[in-house]
């Protein structure tokens, strides 16, 4: 039987960091560097958190993120062998839903619309694996938790961690 | 431990049915009974298919909805003591995402956005009961299935069959 994994979206398969990043400098002129957010709660990591958050709620923020490097070729790579399932908790902006819906058209096409969730709280969700970035939800998921690797996240000494999509596609494969 | 319930949207607490029989007599003027929708699959029951699921894609045919009869109390009487979370395969309505996001932010305002979950398959959510009108999901649900009476699904003779609110209510109370 295919192993499933589902598959966080923010940090994991969309470079939301680096499109923050970008955005915050076009709107308030401060460069801050993916050194500063080590470490740090994502939006607190920012000169100005209230202005950062406000980002977040911009038409098209989740629609023009750019792609985590190797994601599309792993994601191809991997429905060979798994069932893949994209999985964001997206119902937290709920005007990210549209937006995150016609970025996947786009980006992902061979991942169909039956295999997309989005949601508020992961824990019901039950796949063998989780790949996120997030301890909020690898702490609680049902499967195998993998930490991917985001600024925010760099200090966390739980979970087994991947740093790109190179790492846990030889990862998956090994273990399948 | 409190148990958790996966509850359907269409058809169970949003009365798509009288929805759709309304739109499309208002539409094309003709007028279908719930009784001419009886056992047949629920888009194939209007004398015009195509132009019924056509309906389906104009913008604030969920948004609008009715609510079924006594969802709103039965919900809050739940939630006292079992986790609730709202389970929607709206991904095959990607315009329907943001229309059932606001729909259930006016009628179920005790359901938090962590709670609510639009999906494609349901077959990885696991939680201990999943109320619903389609075998598609109920077939392969990892809880316990409760069947939600609605036209398409009347000659179905497997689950565990509720008719309306009232009666999930008293079978969720006795066996918790």
């Amino acid at each position: 039987m295919r192993k499933s994994i589902a598959i966080d979206m923010d940090n994991v398969i969309a470079d939301i960091e680096s499109n923050w990043i970008n955005l915050y400098y076009k709107e308030y002129g401060v460069k801050v560097t993916k050194q500063d957010l080590h470490g740090k709660p994502e939006d607190e990591a920012f000169p100005d958190p209230v202005a950062a958050r406000r980002l977040l709620y911009q038409p098209g923020f989740f629609r023009h993120a750019p792609i985590v490097p190797g994601a599309q070729e792993a994601l191809i790579k991997l429905q060979e062998n798994f069932d893949i399932y994209i999985v964001s908790a997206a119902m937290e902006f709920p005007n990210s839903l549209p937006e995150k819906y016609d970025w996947l058209h786009e980006h992902f096409p061979s991942i169909s619309w039956k295999n997309i969730v989005f949601c508020g709280d992961k824990r019901i969700i039950d796949t063998d694996y989780l790949i996120d970035d997030h301890l909020k939800n690898l702490d609680f998921c049902k499967g195998t938790p993998i930490l991917f690797t985001a600024s925010h996240n760099v200090n966390v000494d739980r979970h087994k961690r991947v740093n790109n999509w190179q790492e846990a596609l030889e990862l998956l494969i090994a273990a399948n």
